[in-house]
């Protein structure tokens, strides 16, 4: 972008101005509000992945620990409900467990240290147990993984709702006969309820895969190096190592409602980068259905358009405007989300039993990734709810080039009857010349001497019917409707 | 990166010698050799995956496209014999093909022309029935699937024997003592054995990925705009379209050996971004073996290093070199492929039947990502199969620090004698002096009086052992490694 | 994607047709012909950056080297002469080399075995001096710098050509009145000439860009570590370091025509990076280019088309489809070139003096940057030159909104006479009801109570005239095309 | 990672306590505290780019652009005032706007009825001027510039400060020896000066790209699409279009100390794709740093430590460490911000006056890559500024391999004696053997036959001391801070 630079004094002298249009006293209240990510602003995905929200699960995960170690013997079960009672987000600093995590590189220790305090306040034998035998990243992991469920509870749920009203779609349009597309131009016709059936599938298989992680998210515990052995240090010398570790991961992940992993996790990021995955895919099987509406809604097409909601779509300077502003929204998401799943793939890569900076790099990707389809999610069941189709239009669209897509049809008939690179041949110069004249293509074909005689009465303009063009359309939407009664669930992958 | 610009005679008066140093006669023959990708060079996959390779899966696409409309009596049994002779790549030119197809935006269509060309030649009467009612992206794709198979079968071999050898790795070195490393420091004693079956559950993850991906990609059956209405024109106007798209949908399956789909999915890429997915994943998991390799292999590490093979790993300056050359292939691959596979999961979002760009977008990256993840599987066992562990050095290397490693056990028991706090604060101040003064943490810890009597004699010496703080590591080794025999299949999606 | 599964027979029982469909012989030779990017299949760039262009590049620098050492004193003028002599790729087999490249993980070790031989053969004497005190990253490096500087001399040559033809265009259609799309919506009008004026700016951009970076890349001399020690020491121990090192460095970029850099850049990749950054942004606005005339030439627009060349755009189905070939390969760029460049934005991250990994995972990004980004240049230009500007359309757009797109204008003149809020809400109410009615938004208007008398007579005509609503889109040409006689150069980096 | 999944039941019967986890009223200030991401978490780039920022920055832009009519004429000077003494954040409800934003696609919208609200409670006759003629997007857009810039001036600030630093790091440790490292093994000795001088050089290199983007961020003005139509429409139809543009956009650049643009770029993102491409470029720099840092940090190797705090780097388990974790926290950022650029440079291919979604995905990721950067800023200033430089343990480490890192040096001054090929093998054959008996490479020199007689007395021991080694280290590092004083500027582009 050519520009003039802003004049050297400007740069240098005048810095005051700029500095003081900083609020001064900025806390975490203003940080983030959703303002530049209207996607999801104010939905329930948002504030289940909140730090707040991000901070109880670390806490329940903190209280669950005690709890299982009770189950096994190792804390006493009344130090363990106090834990529990104490461990409650609003009794702590967020802001301020926030900026001490700058030395420790997270926030747990932190958390710990308020923690304790808030138990040794109520229960001071009890604080002797917090965090016992354990480390910051199974806490940190186990409670990304309880955010991360109940962010996917939300998500999924939305995308049920999305995948019937789909279904409906696709049911109640299942012959409704609309142009074909394809590199931007109309290729032959096909229906709104196969291009709808389509969106379906690409909904049903989003719930399939991430339905499949949500139920495997598993609690982390591994202790300071992936050994349990801090755990084991507690439990005294006369422990059976691999009693202990059974018996308290089971405990740990009855407690937490997640999945028991065979190994510690610390350094096999394979349940992150899965997140990251199933939600990239989702947001780009929504950005599918969005980037059509948005085509469909262009003025000069008018074969769709978004529910007319009071105020919504209203654009600052022009009274006229009705904006496809869900659609622009989940379009939006779906160029964020598969950047920032990849870098929760890239950190698989990870050296050692802890990495220095690899697991640090995953928190912010996750809770974006997770609220970033959360809210396209939501706002996609918004957008099908209500889509308004415009039949009429499919029908002067179908109509705009005077029988040209139906061309593929004509050309195999013909090919039976001349051979197909004569048929091909003179059918392409007929749409060629139709074109230019901007005559309709039954006209031209009817002058050219090669076609007298060749069809019967009425013929031409049969095979020129777009309804007649539309092949198995119908039947595909029978076919991908078929199961839609049977929820998809694991390990069902998708069988027919 | 300050540099003094070229002078700017250079640049405009002598732009002979540039141009010329550029061999006049390139043709594809030198485009790619693997020079730039040692990774995979020369490698089975590298060869499954060339344009000579993707143009005969295309051809064999066509071929087994014949096959199935004979089998549906659309095609003659005896031009689809023809085409199936005649569809082997070495008929083709690729060079020409690959040049002609600017023209239109793929290869099919050059293609299309050649191999009509060719099977006229030997059999006029079957040139007709190529490419019968279909379309360049159902050849494209289905090509696509063929490739993707062949060099998934590939990588996956490589990867069961990298499994196998891991889990033999692991076995062998269960007690095997070494210090655990977290943010870059010694953190507590681990085994190298609980860090070998760490890589191999990480392989195994990969292998259920990647087999159910395989197992499932489907042949692409769509025709122009993915209603099978081209095959439907020419198998006359009585057909049953439901039957005949199934029947042939059936065959072409069966023909191929590919999947079926329940939906033609031109428009919807689900198969692309799960296979992206899947070999990101891949290569990820092997960058955190290789991560893990290249701190284990440092100079001053030195607890395992490459096996040494006459030439491997020289450098060509340095006579004492001996790179760990395999771990750096492999990470390089890492960093690759997570970004290509992003690429194909932004494919997800294209528009219309099928989208002018979005489509063509797929075809280098998803080659890219097969024949990088395939190099660094056949990389990855080779690596583990020659690597040498030194146990000596991690004898030596858990002495370093003087004691210091067994701290967090030694603070457990005396957690439990003096209070949490007060021992993580009395061993914080012991290690950081035992650090500045360079002395052994016992020999610190005996000079300070809130010990005095409270350890046996040979009590502190014991609690020091780092053979005594590995925890569960050998009880986890078992956990990972009691599933070995059973062959990761489809649909355990890893249950325990 | 919902599929069935191939059966568990086909999988495990016959491997043998699926193996013996990858060409038995596959050599080099087939890899890549440019078959799955047409985008840039036959170009220029594509033979400049081949694998055999790149290791002509990497002789040229080891012999620019021994030229550079020949000036210092430091190797026989005629050892120089002969290593120039030998080096030429079509001395070496390449794959060969590239395979041998898996045992050092870089070609150079291999390269200069097989150039040593060929120099021994002609000048035994000479063999001694062949890459003399030199490491493989200051002959790869430099290689690529030179690989670099001629793509980009191409990129450039192609994107000057574009931005001619561009600002051609934007003043032939100086005063073209179109229809002007926010939100996928008809928004206000603008012309033509704005748009392409537009399309020239962005052009104009990237041409400061790519020749800045051009004109700084640099040669890589550093030696073993970045210390030119090996340099040094063949120059025998009374060498002054500071003038050999400035000495050595200005002699190979004179003989490389390179620029000079200030520190051995090794272990500093900002010329990497920034190659990536400025192809990344170049193929990013040839995307807006394909993008907007992706837009245009929609069927239901077809505001502009592609330049018909006989055989483009055809369709292997559909004999009426002209595709927009063009704008789809240069979309299909655009869709990679970021992601790759963003790996080498990574490979900034790299630790010690020689990264094991970070600096093999630039190669092959690099070159899928320079060739996809040239191959978007080439298209581009063809694009551009041969596009049409359908006004006829463009008028008739315009029209279809019975009024609507002049909104803006009228609320701006209704404001003046009755205040903004009460303006802008009774043109909402207005524009809805003409909308729902299909009716014009001039008929609506004149029968609401509010607005009569206040229009002169024929003035209301006048406001809804869409050549009147333009603003300074005239004006905005000119001011853009002002500068286009100067060559943008650096150091002006676009001042106006 | 294998798990056993969550019981069904869990999954189905048990939802409530998993929701009510889930903080009931969560509002936006718990969204974000900086708690998932301690690099940035407090810092004043934190701050300077909050929503509250944001917000302020966009009524600063309305506030500007109100002033600058009002310099043009076309808006009452009193009103302008009324509108910028209106204009502050905490006069408008951030939540409530956010979540507004959601029916328009963009926060401007809801913000200007707000904002008008505001202001007609003071001023009623200004009321009518807000956001007179304009549209979302110049609000929007410049408003971002704002914030843009008042971060880099912070970014900026802490890079000057930490170049200052590592200025003097290299300077002070010009000569200190220590092992140069390539492909993770010692390769030959270098200097720590060179090493700092390096990131000196990086960091330079971030200084000069970003003053250069910060100098030229540009304001939005264009109107509803480009054409400035909507300000002209209120000059009244005797405006001279390109005078006022002129004028207006001289007068809002002045008013917001912003750079002029030549173009409106509503649709060309220039602006937005250079500060991802700058921004990244710094996080990969700093990157580079903090992955050297962690490298020389490692327990085995201790040559470099970070500033001992009390309390920073502790765990929460293990009482000796002292994690190193500024550097764990820079690299935290280099991971991710890479990624997001790539979103803003592919941001550059949208459709249309303006994309319905691109233009929507730019935001969220702007603000990230501007926060991450300057939290890494901030914490390289502290990192570097704290650094602990161990030279004792860079001169055990120079010796560990038994005089091997001085084996290249030792080749040459062989290679003038022997040849290069003989005395390359004999020496690659003495360091493995070295290497395999553990002994000093020294003695086995010793004791090979065509070495005797080679030396004279003292002469190997002094070939194989590593201060000797050196190269042109020192003459570099004096080299690299020659400039340092010389602030870089635009348009100098870093030439030497």
């Amino acid at each position: 972008m050519t520009t003039t630079p802003r004049p050297a004094a400007a740069r240098t002298d005048n810095p005051a101005p700029t500095a003081a249009s900083v609020p001064a006293s900025d806390t975490g209240a203003g940080l983030d509000s959703g303002l530049l990510s209207p996607v999801r602003a104010g939905t329930a995905v948002e504030a289940a992945v909140s730090d707040s929200a991000w901070l109880q699960a670390m806490l329940d995960a903190e209280a669950a620990l005690a709890r299982a170690q009770a189950h096994c013997g190792t804390v006493p079960v009344a130090a363990a409900a106090a834990i529990t009672a104490a461990a409650r987000a609003e009794h702590l600093d967020l802001v301020e467990l926030a900026r001490a995590a700058r030395e420790t590189a997270n926030p747990v220790v932190g958390m710990i240290r308020m923690l304790t305090a808030v138990v040794a306040a109520d229960a001071p034998h009890a604080a002797e147990y917090v965090h016992r035998g354990s480390t910051s990243q199974d806490i940190l992991d186990t409670g990304a993984m309880l955010v991360a469920r109940r962010a996917l509870d939300i998500v999924i749920g939305d995308l049920r709702r999305t995948a019937a009203l789909l279904a409906d779609l696709a049911a109640a349009h299942r012959d409704t006969v609309m142009a074909g597309r394809t590199l931007a131009l109309h290729a032959v016709p096909t229906t709104f309820g196969l291009k709808a059936a389509g969106w379906h599938h690409l909904v049903r298989d989003c719930l399939i895969r991430l339905q499949q992680v949500a139920d495997r998210l598993p609690v982390s515990l591994g202790g300071s190096a992936g050994t349990l052995a801090g755990y084991l240090h507690y439990a005294g010398p006369d422990t059976d190592a691999p009693s202990l570790v059974a018996e308290l991961t089971a405990a740990f992940a009855r407690e937490t409602q997640l999945a028991e992993p065979v190994l510690p996790w610390h350094a096999l990021r394979t349940p992150i980068a899965d997140l990251g995955a199933a939600l990239a895919h989702t947001t780009g099987a929504l950005g599918k259905i969005a980037a059509d509406v948005l085509v469909l809604a262009r003025t000069e097409i008018g074969e769709a358009a978004e529910g007319q909601v009071a105020g919504r779509g209203v654009s600052s300077a022009m009274p006229h405007k009705r904006n496809p502003v869900l659609a622009t929204l989940i379009r939006s998401a779906s160029l964020q989300v598969p950047a920032l799943a990849q870098v929760l793939t890239q950190c698989l890569v990870s050296e050692d039993e802890r990495s220095a900076g690899v697991w640090h790099t995953e928190w912010l990707p996750l809770r974006e990734c997770l609220r970033l389809t959360g809210g396209a999610a939501r706002t996609a069941a918004e957008l099908v709810g209500g889509l308004t189709v415009h039949t009429d239009r499919m029908r002067a669209n179908l109509a705009a080039t005077g029988g040209q897509i139906a061309s593929e049809r004509l050309c195999a008939v013909l090919a039976l009857r001349l051979g197909r690179t004569p048929a091909k041949d003179l059918l392409t110069q007929a749409s060629l010349h139709a074109a230019r004249t901007a005559r309709p293509l039954a006209a031209v074909l009817e002058e050219l001497p090669p076609l007298q005689g060749l069809f019967a009465p009425g013929e031409l303009a049969d095979l020129l019917d777009p309804a007649g063009c539309t092949g198995a359309a119908g039947a595909l939407v029978d076919r991908a409707l078929a199961g839609r009664r049977a929820t998809p669930t694991h390990p069902d992958l998708g069988a027919k």
